[in-house]
């Protein structure tokens, strides 16, 4: 058994590859921007972690790594269309560089290729891995749909469940299904498979919410943000969300004032409300909640505690930044 | 077996229900308007038909025409965000109603749709079908790109050979590839699904010329286009492309004059230099030389003339409309 980083470091080896052909290049020059502007490959990983916490690396594991590593960025081709997104890692995003149809279409192939990823496994589980990544493939799509619903809400329109729900289904089930995925071709049971699935989305709402909190409160150094970026655009995040909950009529007032008026020291301002309303204390203990929540799901799966160790190592890493 | 209008009927019957889940309804009403502005249901019905030249109809043929039909509305879907077109049969286009956002996220999730249906056949020849779909719908993503590539040159600068290259992957893979499903589905050979694929595809590209011909010389109340609307927006067809190719060095520069200026009379006039050049007289020849290669190919498939019948009924019905 191997830790993240010894995963990372081998799943990239073969995933930094050329993935496509040369011609079209306007086509497939767009495909491999993205590939190129990097990211952790949490996804990949996480299916050879669900497979290694069960059984030995089978081959399969990579090629579904890769299916879900194309899937990941596939979406942020085309979110970052929707979004209208000039730079994605400080880098110009694909449909800046290509324009909007060789960007649509580039992510549409790289969504078919996912399939010819996915149609090398072994058939005796070809029809499971396809269902459960269609399922979670779908949700991601819900997810970004319901994403952009919300942003066009009013924040006290938005049910804080639903909320919840969303972020679930935008960055929670591409990261539970990938560790399922795994334990799929590691032999585990649908009992096991569940406790895995649930781990994985939990740790992702929780490392949501703490993405959230580092965005208002982290250290800009440390955290590689401008603090305050989400304040700044309105964005609707776990804190904006309670916060319009857990204040006061007047603050609430305040709040709705300066996400309107937007005036220079907008987020010390709303940092200040923040903290008034005690919303930074909450998103500590909801993180923490659902940390909780995914552990005890870490603890149900049945096989030695020792297999464990490698994806307590990864959730400990994840949750713990800038601390 | 049954003709081509029994197939119709009878697939349009479990096509026309629900597809979508109702939530969240922007997303999915974005992808039902598409399947609502309807369409002639062809593809499905060639894999159908595939199937019925080999053996009695099987479910899977269903589910793979489902498929391919999804497949199909997801490239309208997309395209028409890439053209920036307001109309496709007359009625607004799915970006034009939804928006660009929700249309690309409607498209994408007719995709993933597809597989689901694709998952569902029998183990036995899944591999195979997801591979043959895969590489047709990918050659339609390159012969998308390869079209917008086209779109943006001189005509005298497109190769013939490239363009009916172009036309085959955009228009002809997918009819080609409906076939070879419905045949594998019927236990067709391998010899047997080359020979129905290139009946398909150079049934595609005699379709296309006739199309192009039509557009050009066919009656406007016939065949419900307006007359020379290709010529009016410079579209880059079989007519065109050869016409610069077959024109003397006065007709070609008048020819782009006409291009570049757009007169009032630019219809009448191109079509003027289309009849100087024998252009019209050509596409029919071209036109019949696709459809003699295709009907070679109908020939060497090792079943009774007697099944064939339905197809050649069908390719009669495509190339000899408003004749």
């Amino acid at each position: 058994m191997q830790s993240f980083k010894e995963l990372v470091a081998q799943f990239s080896q073969q995933f930094d590859q050329q993935h496509f052909p040369e011609e079209p290049c306007q086509l497939y020059n767009a495909a491999t921007h993205i590939l190129g502007i990097g990211g952790k490959r949490i996804r990949p990983v996480l299916c050879l972690m669900g497979n290694e916490l069960f059984d030995t690396l089978h081959p399969d594991a990579f090629q579904v790594g890769n299916a879900v590593e194309l899937f990941h960025n596939f979406t942020l081709v085309h979110d970052d269309i929707m979004d209208k997104a000039p730079l994605r890692r400080g880098k110009p995003t694909v449909h800046t560089v290509y324009g909007d149809p060789a960007a649509i279409l580039a992510g549409d192939v790289m969504l078919i290729n996912v399939y010819d990823r996915l149609n090398k496994v072994q058939p005796r589980y070809k029809q499971k891995i396809i269902s459960v990544f269609n399922k979670a493939a779908i949700e991601v799509c819900e997810g970004q749909q319901l994403d952009m619903d919300f942003e066009a809400m009013e924040p006290e329109e938005v049910q804080y469940d639903s909320y919840v729900n969303m972020i679930g289904l935008k960055t929670s089930v591409l990261l539970a299904a990938s560790l399922q995925l795994g334990a799929i071709i590691g032999g585990a049971g649908e009992g096991n498979q569940e406790h895995i699935y649930q781990f994985g989305k939990n740790i992702g709402i929780a490392f949501q919410i703490q993405d959230d909190y580092l965005d208002a409160f982290g250290d800009p150094e440390k955290f590689g943000k401008q603090q305050g970026g989400d304040i700044l655009v309105n964005k609707k995040t776990f804190l904006l969300l309670k916060a319009f909950e857990l204040c006061n009529p007047a603050e609430r007032a305040a709040l709705k004032t300066l996400m309107e008026t937007s005036p220079d020291d907008k987020v010390d301002r709303v940092l200040d409300l923040f903290h008034s309303c005690k919303v930074d204390a909450w998103a500590e203990k909801e993180k923490e909640r659902f940390q909780e929540l995914a552990f005890r799901r870490l603890e149900d799966i049945a096989v030695l505690s020792k297999r464990k160790m490698p994806l307590m190592e990864l959730a400990d890493y994840l949750l713990n930044r800038q601390q």
